[in-house]
């Protein structure tokens, strides 16, 4: 008999069907067995009667067995209506059971409440708990959404490269790999300088691209390897072009993953983020005063959390930009604002910061004399300055951290659990302590 | 005055407009200045008339020069309208010139047909020609036609890592990365084992993801880091459940880059991919004997090439899978049929293989044994076992080589041609003796 999907189900009362999937949870109750069975589409009851020539086989089948069922899609009585949950009407009776697999026993119940390093230890199995599929079905949304918007906005695609000559940008902690013939190559810490070069032959690119950080910091906002959404834009009058675009980007995207998942968020024990009008832009020093605190170069963790708790109340918005940074604190590509300031903004999500961006320098010379300036050989960047010597568009761009956007949306205590398959100081897939003999 | 794309001009004849753009061509004719301006929606000549306050500034103007150009759209004169060619029917009677940005002299002109090293080294000036621009756009729109039709077809998308804790496959060369604490990282040669753990938790799964393979291979068909698109599902029959899939995935990719990129093309020698009814299947061996050459266990560039000749011939197809090769010479995940032969294809592409599948082994304890007789350790796969462990589907999938597919596309002579930013044993950007003292 042909596969039904779970979700399809529902089309199908009164007849006989054959479902494959998972065993999600199984509840025997001696003289009949209950389940849910869990497939890509969702969820549904079955239960085996006392007189199904199915009984035997149910009891025999455990949690995250893999079946292939089949029965008779029945209507619930009325009194046992689960309302507002898919499949909350219908209940399937099974008359059959193929085992496809069978599991070994669990080493604890996928949807527990359990530390990090345990999920992440048991990956493979905790990645089928209710909270990590919603978590990378949300995900999956946000990038797609993100990408859609940038192509509507007339953004390009492009495959930026993780393997780069030199560690050209400085700043970040930076990971050697061993290439051909001695050479030594280096893992991108981000897509920037390439971006920029697609600017000069497309004006508008983005790319969804691997980066990677060897920081020795282990805390709740840092990976050692990241997804970046970054874009760059030709033909730009200052940074606030810019910002539309994020803004724009940043609407879609929290829209599509209110119009999918609207579940999601009480599941996770949050709410929709708020749009507000428009994001709210505050220059660093405005941020400063507003919270009654010392101006700085930069924002405090704290800092950063308290004015977006300002912008929540003030503005029913759960975003807002950062502006006017100090040229010195940004990186060498970003353009002044007059002496000291800079055209570098962030934008700063439910207390995090999760887009840095900026106007770039496009002159030539004055690219020459910035790395100059930064202590740094131009003859390094002879390669990104061929993009300048021949006609570079005034231009910007961003770049978002998926994790920590997803993070944020979802309000995740750690950005780790945003990450699939983290890779951090003490773990790839295992501890790396554990692979020691 | 507000900045009108150059694809939008048509519509706006009669008018006076203001337009940002490249110059991509200058034709100093003493009197008057010709040029043709390029933005990212297109190119459109303007034109210096003797009585133009533009002229002086027309005439200091030179190729790349990144310029806002104001000016009268006017329709051609009948004699000069230039058939199907966008705004083949106006000019641009330029009043204003500003330059945004001086380009140094040019080392040639982007569009000279030049060796691919000289393309590399001056890469981020070539990007600008029309024959990369097409490259990449066509590519951008192969990418977004395959996530699109695996998106349709039910898969979500998951960020595979880059970073890997072993070289767990084997078999391909792999580039070391200085880890933390002395701790040895691999580089991904494929996102293979991911992709099946995402079928445990997600059941049809897909990413697009880099991997980086560190074969001394300096041959037309290999680069160093790569973009692979693969998909793996569960729930599968057998291998012609993914086959299915992949062909339908193929077909809505050409059949997009047909449609968006019909010009493309002939102005790279080449025409559109035949796709015929079905694309034909032959097993290894039936291959072998079509061709009239001993039997062996896999194909020879050569065959491959031949093979796809008698499928453009026989099938009006420029596809072809080839299936049933030996297991013993496919991945070590890869399912038996019978003894000697496995549930493996490749999808060759005009005289290429694209694509390479397989139904995988989905049963746990067969999975640790064919692990052993491969010589390997199961405990260095303790994380990727789990997946079976605890209740895997019969499952499957490929991956798609993102610049072979390009490559083949548009018949380009290299596949490092489908790559933006190539790396070799011998490059990442400049050629690496270049950068040795």
């Amino acid at each position: 008999m042909e596969r039904t999907l779970i979700a399809d189900l529902g089309a199908h009362t009164g007849e006989t069907v054959s479902l494959s999937g998972f065993v999600d949870v199984r509840r025997d109750q001696g003289k009949m067995v209950f389940f849910d069975f869990r497939d890509r589409s969702g969820m549904v009851q079955g239960v085996a009667l006392p007189n199904s020539p199915a009984l035997e086989t149910a009891k025999e089948v455990r949690n995250e067995y893999v079946v292939t069922v089949t029965g008779i899609v029945n209507q619930r009585p009325e009194k046992n209506v689960q309302e507002g949950k898919v499949n909350g009407n219908i209940e399937l009776e099974i008359t059959d059971i193929q085992i496809l697999s069978k599991a070994a026993e669990l080493p604890f119940d996928k949807d527990t409440d359990l530390n990090l390093d345990t999920r992440f230890d048991y990956r493979p199995y905790t990645l089928r708990s209710e909270r990590d599929r919603d978590i990378f079905a949300v995900q999956a949304t946000i990038v797609e959404a993100y990408r859609q918007s940038l192509i509507r906005q007339g953004f390009m695609d492009f495959q930026a490269p993780a393997l780069v000559g030199g560690d050209a940008e400085g700043g970040s902690a930076v990971f050697k790999v061993e290439y051909y013939n001695d050479h030594t190559a280096y893992l991108a810490t981000s897509p920037q300088l390439y971006k920029q070069i697609m600017v000069g032959a497309f004006e508008r690119a983005f790319t969804i691209a691997k980066i990677f950080r060897a920081e020795k910091s282990a805390t709740t906002r840092h990976l050692s390897e990241l997804t970046q959404m970054d874009f760059e834009m030709g033909f730009i009058k200052d940074e606030t072009e810019v910002m539309a675009v994020l803004e724009t980007v940043i609407r879609d995207t929290v829209q599509a993953v209110a119009d999918k998942h609207a579940e999601v968020f009480p599941r996770l024990g949050t709410s929709m983020p708020l749009l507000g009008d428009k994001f709210p832009v505050l220059t660093l020093a405005e941020a400063h005063q507003i919270l009654g605190v010392e101006p700085a170069d930069d924002m405090e963790p704290e800092h950063e959390r308290n004015i977006c708790e300002w912008a929540k109340k003030e503005h029913g918005c759960d975003f807002v930009f950062i502006t006017k940074f100090p040229v010195a604190s940004r990186a060498f590509y970003t353009m002044a604002d007059g002496d000291v300031l800079s055209r570098g903004f962030d934008l700063l999500f439910r207390g995090l910061e999760i887009n840095s961006g900026a106007q770039r320098i496009h002159d030539h010379d004055e690219m020459v004399s910035r790395i100059e300036s930064r202590g740094m050989d131009p003859k390094k960047f002879a390669f990104y300055l061929q993009a300048f010597k021949y006609g570079m568009p005034p231009h910007g761009g961003c770049s978002t951290g998926l994790e920590r956007l997803t993070g944020r949306m979802l309000e995740l205590a750690n950005v780790k659990e945003a990450s699939a398959f983290p890779r951090d100081m003490n773990r790839i897939d295992t501890l790396l302590s554990s692979n020691e003999e």
